[in-house]
């Protein structure tokens, strides 16, 4: 039986690679395993979602059958309605998807932009199931190496542009870099991309955890958004609803039209409970989302506080759920990542995952999913870092 | 903003392109709307399963969570005792992985085998989700014209076969002609397969509706199955789960690994609770499904029986959720089908929308989707249909 070759050369899942390397380790009760590797809540979403979800599951007929392949009509309303309060922008809820989780959602998108031989730059280190996506569908990736704060160089960018590029991908928060972009360098990102006609990507599953408050950027001001802007959102985060499944897009209706057909064939629609927790949560858990930012921020502040006490560390970039970090040590990051489960039962994922195969860079890099662990947790990651060595 | 020009040349979704047939049109209360155009339940799923759900929604925190991508452990052992003892074979877990529906089974089996310029063979009238989604991956159908009784012969299909045929896929009992494949013709289908170095594939999305009894195939019973078969189910038939989306596919543990890779890019993992209804279902509702079963075979029956009151009507085929029709108008089917919903009060899906464009049989064709309507409705059909001219 063949196998098409760009799925030999597309890389396993890195979160379940990174599972794997706990096959056979054991931790003992004084030094549990440290569980950095993933961005996801480990606690369920709040009671009062829990019961809204049971009481559509046992009174609500519709939440059992198809709905609409773009999603709920109150959720789309919903979100338009947030979003323009939110971003100051005009947003109606026929530019508005939902999705089964938010990497459908970059992969319906980028589907309708881009095909085999086509291009898209994404900055350097890089969401890795973005990079998944490209390659299993014959896109080139394109790196766009960042600088100082991990931020990309909308000049570098432009250098990298031609024919064959279809769209710049951003993540703000980044994710894994944590770097929160500027207001105005993702406008000046929206300007380059509108001048060469290519569509501007800007992935904010992260955007509830940003340390700054008010609209991210004011891309959703321009009257003209939706001929170059495609806005990816999730929900998994915010109301802990990852098993869940739901995300969002933000784009043009004839950008959905395309995005539709897609959907139909790998989706059909959204699960329907999964979006009436999304709804529940964004009607009643704004002020809980507001305490659960601010804990995700003063976990934030506690690693940016003790990263000192790493000699030789280098904070590279730290925001969202993710420190992004340079170690000292002589071993490459992807054998330094599974010796830290055995060594310290720490479990994070190396840069090397994040990077162009063969980057250098990489080697010499860590991410750290902060999010999931509390002070003491954060308080326990550094003390076995600051005791281990290899 | 650019648009993949593959995206241009796929047809939208049928099934919302009919739901919007219906707007502007109003149904009298003595004629309300005949809804024959999609194979779905309209009931929810009965009542021990909602309680089910309910309980993981209040009292079971991994419900909430994400899980593995290729789905919940438990769901996947169930799946591969019950098809063991089902078809007679051996099929272990890791040989099961879970979808988020049987629309991404396929999406993500056929990524695994064919990218731009190969080839797949259908048996025509097709299911439409499989046309869009190679199209929209530029993989070119092959359409294998079918003879009585809307059944492929394998040697026709011997005879489309290139250096590029990467697949056939087999709809088995048939999605839109509801022909029930006899064990014999999946076989040689198999053969054929094996013998070129295909993958066969064979979605059983309406398998719990067959009317005969016992394994409709005995490919399991291949010790060499995995080399070729790729099996493709849907949980949302049997349990009435079309809301939650649930599938799975069965193949071999090498090709779920790069299986994996897709569904990770596109859904990270099948929702929680709509995995948790499945295994209930599995568990505790055979006797139920026999009903329902029993409960479609009749309204199967009554269109057979109802059928001759159609003069100059021909019924192709008969099976599982579908009457797939020759109707005797002058009208194409595609004009048709919008005519019925404001003269008839029927929404119905035209042939053209299984066939290849510009196949003049597609014209004449009709799928009707009776699962939804029960004895009395099948005789207003019919009622309607005869008191019907264009």
């Amino acid at each position: 039986m063949h196998l098409n070759p760009r799925f030999a050369e597309t890389t396993p899942p890195p979160v379940m690679e990174a599972r794997r390397w706990l096959e056979g380790v054991s931790f003992p009760p004084e030094r549990p395993l440290l569980n950095v590797s993933q961005a996801a809540p480990v606690d369920p979403p709040p009671q009062g979602l829990r019961e809204a979800l049971a009481e559509a599951v046992l009174h609500e007929d519709a939440a059992h059958l198809y709905g609409p392949v773009l999603g709920l009509p109150e959720l789309r309303a919903e979100v338009a309605a947030q979003w323009s309060a939110g971003y100051g922008g005009a947003i109606s809820a026929d530019q508005v998807a939902i999705t089964s989780g938010c990497n459908q959602a970059f992969a319906a998108a980028l589907s309708t932009l881009a095909g085999s031989g086509d291009e898209v730059i994404l900055p350097t280190p890089w969401y890795f199931n973005h990079k998944m996506w490209l390659d299993m569908q014959g896109v080139r990736t394109v790196p766009l190496a960042t600088g100082a704060g991990l931020l990309p160089d909308p000049d570098a960018a432009a250098a990298l542009i031609t024919e064959r590029t279809r769209a710049i991908v951003l993540v703000t928060p980044n994710n894994p870099g944590g770097a929160e972009y500027p207001a105005d360098l993702v406008r000046a990102f929206f300007e380059l991309a509108r001048s060469r006609g290519l569509a501007l990507i800007v992935d904010e599953t992260y955007r509830d955890f940003d340390s700054r408050t008010g609209a991210p950027h004011d891309l959703f001001a321009d009257p003209d958004w939706a001929d170059t802007l495609i806005q990816l959102y999730s929900f998994s985060k915010a109301y802990r609803l990852t098993g869940h499944r739901v995300g969002a897009m933000v784009a043009s209706p004839a950008r959905l039209l395309e995005v539709e057909k897609f959907l139909d064939t790998v989706a059909i629609c959204p699960n329907q409970l999964g979006q009436r927790g999304a709804l529940w949560g964004m009607r009643n858990l704004g002020r809980w989302l507001a305490g659960e930012r601010a804990e995700i921020l003063a976990r934030r502040a506690a690693i940016e506080a003790g990263f000192p006490r790493l000699a030789g560390w280098k904070l590279l970039g730290c925001g969202a759920y993710f420190a992004y970090a340079e170690h000292p040590f002589a071993m490459a990051s992807d054998d330094l990542a599974r010796a830290l489960v055995r060594e310290a039962g720490i479990l994070l994922l190396p840069g090397t995952m994040f990077m162009p195969e063969g980057d250098p860079a990489g080697k010499r890099q860590l991410r750290i999913a902060f999010a999931n662990i509390d002070a003491d947790g954060i308080d326990r990651l550094f003390s076995r870092l600051q005791t281990t060595s290899f």
